[in-house]
This record gives structure tokens, sequence and C-alpha cells, in this order.
């Protein structure tokens, strides 16, 4: 089958690998339907030097095979996987910490297979997959396959931050995640989103997303902007977006006393200013990687009736032989989130 | 009247100050029984380059004069004051961030009184004085005292990191805070707590007070007979009660996956390494400055009624001209907490 490599930094290439098998009785094979490009996949991707590995963890599409061990699952199924596999039985996923499954992993590490490709061997099959009360060819699909990260990521950060109605937050990030973020939030009844963004096309997303004031500014000006629109005192819940220190920095910057940042951005920092300011104003630090299986089924049911649409942020979708042009599109800021076809 | 006064690092003196008198309609004038030395005291006292201040913020007396607009309290009456004075009526304190109020402050600050002294000019004396109904001279002062600042600080941490039954607790440090810490924790129905600390009279009354494991270990040692009492996996609650950038860097490798460390110790750091390894366990870092006008109330009972003896904390009583006997004595570590009385 094919699937992307990432050969080193800028190169991604898409080649032959070997078709998966099932390997332990708890693995599925899954034909995938769609994948897609994260923006998580950007860092690696600009960065990478070494062997060439594979890449992707989002997918969506359809069983082929199980494992003996695998129940409630069978050939035919139309499937979602979270970004991270996991058994769904251990102590921390009974806390809906998937993330930290001690039988679980991420996708493209060591022998699991990556998610973009034309297959994909899923382990904890029964644990890891969430089956979709739809065809291989509903409409559906794209807004479906967020489930495997971008909305459910937006989702933690919100819920982790505490929104709820007449919560005020302030979405930093005008990514597919930040996006993402605000759509979360509003489902949660925010009544007022602010999003940080400098991308218009992006931002106008937002606001149908639900943002009701976009700041535009950076650094200084835009915490001067928000304390403007928050009578001075900040927002209760930050969701912060990006990963990236100076966002970081501006989260902190308006936050609330008493409030609390959520940050679900992968970081590209190791320190966090957390020193006295953070402590007189008794700020939280929250959020981390999202575990996505554990919000799979409370999310499922807005999707599938059409109450939220979270696959507006694929604006580009190219065959999986073109990913590559997707992974520079992204990288220049050209796409916001790119959809893969087989 | 006479009070204390820092005037260069290790040089405390207590010397005569002008008395207070009542400035705005809502100060009152409170005659001081007891106050004592905080070790957050000391960072100043190990520290100080300037003008001479005042300090001291916790202090216990008996009110000789109100302003025009305080209501509720009068000549006679027995009160504490939390370590921040506040208005008790601002959108923070309605929140119960009293440490965040518009009309509050700090003790000592500008032309405030600090809290060691024979008397104590009261700001906001109808939001900020808590009426005991004890007489001048009740065996239970001490405790009472620790209402002011220990006590509800280590209640602050405990209650930020959601200690609850069946939560397991790590307390990293011994002083008066950390065991206030594993009192309150207690308090709070924790059946587990492990006390990080090397000095053994003071975790033997840590053990008094709730502790169900002492690790004397420090830094990887530490972190790894945590490890070994936790079933490999690190605790869910774990209140950091020291401040400094070591103690820190324990509570967060002590940590489980999804579990929260709240600090309320003073930092004296700026950063906290809260990067990739503490984004991947989900880990929230929360406390602050404890705003403990919200939590008198709360303890005030159990306090009266004898069910905590938070009062232990103090080993040493000096008369307040011997103050400066009091700071060398818990900056050499040889005393614990010191009361003060006139």
């Amino acid at each position: 089958m094919r699937a992307t490599l990432l050969y080193g930094a800028g190169d991604v290439r898409v080649e032959e690998v070997p078709d998966p098998v099932i390997r332990q009785p708890s693995d599925a094979l899954v034909r995938v339907l769609r994948s897609c490009i994260c923006g998580s996949d950007l860092w690696p991707y600009e960065a990478h030097n070494g062997r060439p590995v594979r890449i992707g963890h989002e997918f969506l599409g359809v069983v082929e095979e199980v494992g003996a061990d695998v129940a409630g699952l069978r050939r035919g199924d139309v499937v979602v996987a979270p970004f991270m596999y996991a058994d769904n039985t251990c102590e921390f996923c009974a806390e809906g910490l998937h993330t930290s499954c001690r039988g679980g992993g991420m996708w493209g590490a060591g022998d699991v297979d990556g998610g973009q490709g034309e297959a994909v061997r899923v382990p904890q099959a029964q644990g890891t997959l969430v089956r979709l009360p739809v065809g291989e060819d509903a409409a559906l699909l794209p807004s479906l396959l967020t489930l495997a990260d971008v909305f459910p990521t937006g989702h933690h950060a919100a819920v982790t931050a505490g929104v709820g109605p007449r919560t005020t937050v302030v979405v930093v990030g005008d990514g597919a995640v930040g996006l993402s973020a605000v759509l979360a939030a509003r489902r949660l009844g925010a009544e007022r989103i602010v999003l940080l963004g400098r991308h218009k096309d992006r931002t106008d997303l937002g606001v149908e997303f639900g943002a009701t004031d976009v700041v535009a500014e950076r650094g200084a000006e835009a915490v001067a902007r928000v304390k403007e629109l928050t009578g001075g005192r900040g927002a209760h819940a930050v969701l912060e977006c990006v990963g990236l220190g100076e966002a970081m920095d501006t989260a902190l910057r308006v936050t609330r006393a008493g409030g609390t940042i959520s940050r679900v951005g992968a970081p590209q920092y190791q320190q966090v200013s957390f020193g006295g300011p953070a402590f007189m104003k008794n700020l939280t630090l929250t959020g981390g990687v999202a575990p996505v299986r554990a919000y799979i089924e409370d999310l499922l049911p807005d999707v599938l009736e059409g109450r939220v649409n979270p696959g507006r942020v694929f604006d580009l979708t190219l065959p999986l032989a073109e990913a590559p042009a997707g992974y520079a599109a992204m990288a220049s800021r050209t796409a916001l989130k790119v959809l893969l076809h087989p």
C-alpha cells in the first residue's frame, strides 16, 4: 500500500510500504477513507532529521478485518480513530485520560502505522475505534474525521478551562485547533469569545463558529485590546491553541485573576513564566494532550445531527498522492487544514 | 507604640513608631494580642536592601476603635485579620478571591502598619476582620492566630488541588505551611498523605497532623521513593509548600498523569518547567497566594471545637521585644514558627 513518510525537513513522500496485517488478537485492519494533516505534523515537518518515519495520526475508515479478541467491531463498519490508541480499560482510561493509557501509544511510532496511508493496523482496536452510523460516502465524513483530533482537542481546552455559560473566553490562535476551540466554547454556552488571530479568512470562520470579537493585534497590543474588551480584567478562561512561548506569554497576560489558561498547542517551549505574578493572581495552568477517546461519544450526536460543522476547518482536499503539496500548503499558511482521500 | 522594622538582611529591630489613628471612616484600630513570624517573612529578612520597612502580616487582637462606616464590629471584640486586607464586597471578593480585591492590600506596604507591633490601623475593617467568640486570654489564641495565614494557606493548597476522600496527596515541605497542608488535607478526608521533609521533629508533628508516610530523601531519591509508595504513578494532588524551584521540580516529578500541583509557597523562581512532559501528562498547576478571608468561617468551627489544633506549629513564644531573636531562630531552622505577644 501507499503511505506518507517524512524524510527530512520539508521532505514528505508518498511511497509503497508493506501492507498491514493482524499481528495481535487485539488488532484490527482499517482501510482509510479520509485522513488529514495536523498543525502538529508541521513541527516535525519543519525539523525532522534522521531516518524516514511514518507520519499522520488522524484517520477514518472501514474495518477490513479484526483480531480474535476484538468484540463489537466487524468488517464493513465505518470507524474513526483517536490520535492515540488506547485499551479503554486501564485505570487511566477509566478516568478519561486515554492519552496516558498503559497499553496505548502513538500512530507512526515504532512498528505502528501512521494515519496518512491507504490502510492502518490498529492496536487495541476494541478500545480505540469508535463506530460511526454512516456509509462510506457520507457527506459528513470531513466533520466526523475531526473527531480524531482537532475538534475534541479544542473541546479539551474548553472543558479543562471550565468554560460554560457566562464565561468570557479568549482563544489564542486562529489555526484549526483555535477555531475548533471557539466552536467548542460556543457549544458549551460561552457568550463572549474573543479570538486572537491575524488571518482574516480564518478569523471569519471563527466568527461563524461563535467568536464574538476578533483581535488581530499581537503581543502587547493584543493584551491591551483584550483588557479593553474585558473591563481591564482579562478573561476567566484562556485557551492557548498555538504551542509557541509567545502565545503562552500572551495567554498568561490576558487571564483574569483567578482564571485558567488551558493549553492544547503542542509546546515548543520548555519553561513557562509562572512565578510571582501568576502566583499573586492565583492563575491556573491546565490542559495538555487531548484524551480524544473520552470525548467522542459526547461530541458525536451534535456532529451527526449537524448542530456543529467542525469539518469546515478543511479548506483544501487532495488525494493521498499529493500529500507533499498539502504539507507545503499548510506550512506556507495558504491552507488552514488539508483533507486527504485515497 | 513599638513595632518591628526590617533594616536590612538579617537586621530586624523593634522600635517606637507612631501610634496608629483612624484615617478613613472604613478603618479600625486593633490592639494586638498575638502576632507571629511567617516563613515568607524570611525571604525579605534574608535579602532586604533599602530603607527600613514595617514587617509582619499575621495578627489577632482587640478592637479599640472603629471608623464611622464600620458596621458589625465594636470596641472590645476579639478579631483575627487575614494576611491581606480586603473590602469583602468587590467582584473578586464575591468570587472568594480576596487577595485580588481592588480595595485591598498588604500589611506593611506604604503607610499601612505591619502586623508585628502593639497595634494596627486596619483599612477596610468591616470586610477584613473576623470576630472570634473568645476572650483575650483564651487558650485557643495560637490556633486562632493561624487563621490569619498558615492554616488557610495549607487549606488553599488542598482545596485548589481537589483533595478529598480517596485522594493520594503529596506535601512538599515540612515548614509550618507544609504541616498545615497536611492537617488541611486530612480534614478534607485524604486517606494517604505523603510528607516530604528532612526535619524529624517537624515530620513527627506532620504525622500527628495526619501524614501517613514521611519521605526524608531529597531530589531524585525523593521522587523514586514517592513513586514506590504510589505504585509507580505519583499522586493526584501535590501540594508545593516551599516556594523554591527545586521543590517545584520535585512536585512536578511526583505528580500522577492527570494530577494537580498546587503551590502556596511564595515563588522564589520565575520559570516553571512545564513544557512537553507536563503537557503529555495533562498536569495542572494551580494555587497561589491564599485568599484567607474566604476560608475563615469554614475553618473556624473546627478550631473552636478543638477538632484541629493548627496552633501546634508554634514551637517558640517570645515577647515582641525579642522578635529579632525569633527571626534568627526561624532563619536557622531552630524554630518552626515563632509566636509573639506584647
